[in-house]
């Protein structure tokens, strides 16, 4: 019965190990979620086991959007009232649910799946732009919001989308990049700032 | 099938609501998780939904410890190379692994399952007090290690315990409290650096 390590081990060793390859989850964040598990309520470990075997059967890709969805099309692209001249474009499904959240936008979206990234050989042929240019063409959009995070991959595939829809007859547009409401000049980083001057909106 | 909230809803809300009930976890951090785990392969969600719901049948108390095994008496108490005049006190089962993962202590663990918290309504009485009586008087140990946090309840519940334990013939000692290795005076704070100056060490 003796275990060299003079540890417990099994059970509890396995699922912290599963439990740290979450992200933002080390060995320490995952074992205290593991004890915090084995001291409550059993129930609670059994719902999240059957929530967890289910998920991927629950879940799947919206066939219009691409993002996560029970029923296909998603409860988004599926409603009248959105309007569907106006495409939010975004890299990631969960971007779609972050949008939804600040109840701003009242078009529909499209997820693409990722953005450019030569260094990571993730080219224009391995995201959904295809899909995009029939959607735009099929629904007759007026405008697409590129929503990609101001980072240099979100700005090539913006670059990119931008310079491949110039012939279509659609606005393109990028979010607003600069200070946070919030924030404080000391703490912006030199490029938020240089963004903040060069898009400075007048009163 | 529209959804007046405009989100996917159902499964995705579930899990997530779940997944933020766990320690350190916010709405966002197990939103990353949940989305993690849905664009992942479906095996790992199968195989972490396996170890969750077999993980209470899997682990039970130690009977003598109080820490948690797969096997009773756990690997540490059934171990005949540890030291069982050498109790270290512990307030929590994750304790015992934390202490083991250092590699410094040979003896076995007793699980305290608390620290005394009046204004918590934990009293004596809720913790393995008298378990821990019966096994020194039993076992006949040496020394009893108390490995509280150096918090007001671990400094609290320490005291008590020394005045039970003052009428048997056995040690009580409790780990030094002071700078951590690798600090800086600077960042330390008064209580800290008093402590660390009242129980400073000879060369």
């Amino acid at each position: 019965m003796s275990d060299p390590s003079g540890r417990s081990g099994g059970a509890i060793d396995r699922l912290t190990a599963l439990l740290s390859k979450l992200p933002g989850l080390g060995k320490k964040s995952a074992g205290r979620i593991l004890y915090h598990i084995l001291e409550g309520d059993p129930s609670y470990a059994q719902l999240l086991a059957q929530e967890l075997s289910l998920l991927h059967q629950a879940i799947r890709r919206c066939s219009l959007c691409g993002s996560f969805t029970e029923t296909d099309p998603c409860p988004i692209c599926a409603d009248s009232d959105r309007d569907r001249s106006l495409i939010c474009v975004v890299e990631r499904p969960q971007d779609v649910r972050i949008i939804e959240d600040a109840r701003e936008f009242r078009g529909i979206f499209h997820v693409l799946g990722g953005l450019i990234a030569p260094l990571d050989g993730v080219g224009p042929d391995k995201l959904r732009i295809g899909e995009l240019l029939n959607r735009v063409r099929r629904d007759g959009a007026r405008e697409l919001i590129l929503a990609f995070n101001p980072t240099i991959e979100g700005d090539t595939t913006a670059l990119y989308l931008q310079k491949l829809l110039k012939d279509l007859d659609v606005e393109v547009s990028r979010l607003a990049s600069g200070l946070p409401v919030g924030g404080d000049l000391e703490y912006a980083d030199k490029l938020t700032l240089s963004r903040s001057f060069r898009h400075r909106t007048k009163f």
